[in-house]
């Protein structure tokens, strides 16, 4: 850890960590992504998943249920997994970025206690909230710090 | 480590390594994304530095020199440090992106060893040099990763 990050009281100041675990990137086709991200690291080429329903997942997209849903692997990188995303059906963060920027690293990760003080203190510093929802074992939201950071940042609360 | 990364014999295959060290963040106005991570982060605004001269750095970008410089800043976040950049001067893939994508992430980096070696081994998986140079201590190259892998990488090696 750096003198920065040492002087940082984890769950005191910030949204209480300044460990990324995931870079998120979007893409048009996560089958072709997955074998040329292994083909270039010389690993097995990683499976992908369905994420859940809106009944599952309960995803809210700018405050309205959506029935958005993504393909996702993941390739673990130390740390950091590098998470290919592949929008799929109804609105979303993923689909605006791809809209708006083509393929490419649409948000950081972070995991995080206590989701909606931090969404709540993110939302004061002009970092709003865009998208949230739920997976098996836990929940996640985007922040929307593209205006102010360059980037969306997503956080990642686990329950176990 | 995963049980991918665990097959992945470092230094066989691939590049050498699966661990990011930086993720690496274009921005118009580096002073001012500087204060906005602070403040999200609370943590104290890092300070920011210019890249070498081409005299110093011998920056080549798609092959030829270039008086590109950039203002850098660093924000250790665990393992992996995110790299702010706001490109100064001359051609650079710093840019390029900034032209065609705004703000963003512009890559993902990795510390190896045998930089020329990695250059080819990429190029030859259609993974091809976009702008290389020195800094002290070390020499970094970026390859441009965007039609396979959604994202440019970027080499570092330190010769310390």
């Amino acid at each position: 850890m750096s003198d920065i990050a040492a002087t940082n009281p984890a769950n005191e100041t910030g949204i209480g960590t300044l460990t990324i675990t995931q870079v998120g990137l979007v893409v048009r086709n996560i089958e072709q992504t997955a074998r040329a991200f292994a083909a270039v690291f010389g690993i097995p080429v990683p499976s992908s998943n369905l994420t859940g329903s809106l009944d599952e997942a309960h995803t809210e997209y700018k405050g309205q249920p959506s029935e958005a849903r993504a393909r996702l692997a993941f390739i673990k990188a130390g740390q950091v997994s590098i998470e290919l995303i592949e929008p799929i059906g109804g609105p979303s963060t993923w689909r605006d970025f791809l809209d708006e920027h083509g393929e490419g690293v649409h948000h950081i990760a972070f995991e995080i206690k206590g989701m909606n003080e931090r969404i709540t203190y993110l939302a004061d510093k002009g970092v709003p909230l865009v998208q949230r929802g739920d997976y098996t074992g836990g929940c996640y939201a985007y922040l929307d710090g593209t205006s102010s950071l360059g980037v969306v940042l997503e956080l990642l609360e686990n329950y176990r």
